[in-house]
């Protein structure tokens, strides 16, 4: 590491990149940001990083392949707790750029749509699932929660280097898929998803944490599924939370693939 | 609702209520905090509850049925904000009673165990997984995070008054189990759960989410598992989110009782 590559922060980049924490700033300027070491090591191979914003100390550690091409900015922990969205700021953090979107093409195998998904959290470890079970597309509604809040960034662990995730007009992207495309969404009359005929070219659908499955998208459905509860006729509990249905869901459409 | 039964909120009640936010004091006073109307009706039921703090403009409204015995307090907003751990606070507050701990008894059927997870949404996670399910009683390390976490109070959305969470030495009380118990843990090199025989009275043990089961936890587990990813040679992925990883288990434990 050669120490002269490394500049001070200045207040204009500051400024920017604590600005990145609003959406629209983030859509202004195709910017987004990742904390800590781990989450930036396993995005860099998929997205290019334009800065390096580390303190001093993390430098001289140089705990981390450095990615190429990236302005190298040295900031103090005071600077680094105004530019961090963590309670805790992580001695590191980068600015990365937002990929083109996607193409229109809807691509074959199993797709999750997201209908009005709000928490960072959800859509992150929803991701993160996605990963896991090989699905390689998220659809999400307009009024879904933005892919690079950092809290998402956070949640995902790195699986949004392999999982695409794009934002469309819902209903309408349903309306135009082939028809052979089966769509399932989980309501509370649905078939039990444990004997349902579960196809590895669906779309499933899952809704909003509060307000389910908007009516324009359950319009689309064309299978209906439920996670039945245990005992089966209990009707005391609360639903699933929906990162932890749609783990649920797509467990038992990998299981017998 | 008598308006004079309303007392304006004191500035030792309000240092009271803000120092519950730290596990220590709550110890202390046996006391916790749950935020929300929807939250507090949900856990009057289970729980006594001490005082109810809210705006003028919520007494007014008188949106929910108080609950019998609660001092009735009046805060501004700006109380509100000292005494919430959220940060868009609500406008209804309430100190509820810790019940006295649970029986050192094992009781039948399926039971969770915890070692050590840290996150507070992952526990309400895993509560309200467990309730959906039909799980009553989870077991956790000392090192879990605390079950009145205020975090944990909100991602449990009212599971709470149906399952029993419990803080034990886990080392001992998995030694101490009954050998007819199987104590099952998912490893890398466990067995597919969707083949693996799976028992209606085991015990299951989910890990650290960095760090997994600890070795000493390990030792105790008669059985291993192993959630296989999409496709099952996939070794490039994370792995899943604990909370998700412990619905899909018992989802699986389920699907055939």
């Amino acid at each position: 590491m050669n120490p002269e590559l490394i500049q001070p922060l200045s207040v204009a980049r500051r400024k920017l990149i604590a600005s990145l924490q609003q959406p629209r700033h983030r859509r202004e300027h195709r910017l987004f940001v990742a904390e800590g070491a781990k989450c930036i090591s396993e995005l860099t191979d998929t997205f290019a990083c334009r800065m390096v914003v580390a303190t001093h100390a993390w430098y001289e550690r140089d705990a981390m392949t450095l990615p190429r091409g990236a302005e190298l900015l040295k900031a103090t922990r005071a600077d680094m707790e105004r530019i961090s969205s963590m309670s805790n700021p992580p001695e590191v953090i980068a600015v990365m750029e937002m990929p083109a979107e996607a193409a229109d093409s809807v691509p074959d195998g199993l797709i999750v749509a997201l209908d009005g998904v709000q928490d960072p959290g959800n859509l992150g470890t929803i991701i993160r699932a996605c990963d896991w079970f090989g699905v390689n597309t998220i659809v999400c509604s307009r009024d879904t929660v933005d892919l690079y809040n950092s809290k998402v960034i956070q949640a995902t662990m790195g699986a949004l280097a392999r999982v695409g995730v794009r934002y469309v007009d819902l209903p309408r992207w349903l309306a135009e898929l082939p028809a052979s495309r089966p769509v399932y969404g989980t309501f509370l009359d649905g078939d039990n998803i444990y004997s349902a005929p579960l196809a590895a070219d669906g779309v499933i659908v899952m809704g909003n944490e509060g307000k389910g499955i908007s009516r324009e998208v359950a319009a689309a459905v064309t299978a209906r599924l439920f996670i039945p509860p245990y005992p089966v006729d209990a009707r005391h509990v609360e639903s699933l939370n929906v990162s932890v249905a749609t783990a649920i869901i797509l467990s038992q459409f990998r299981k017998n693939q």
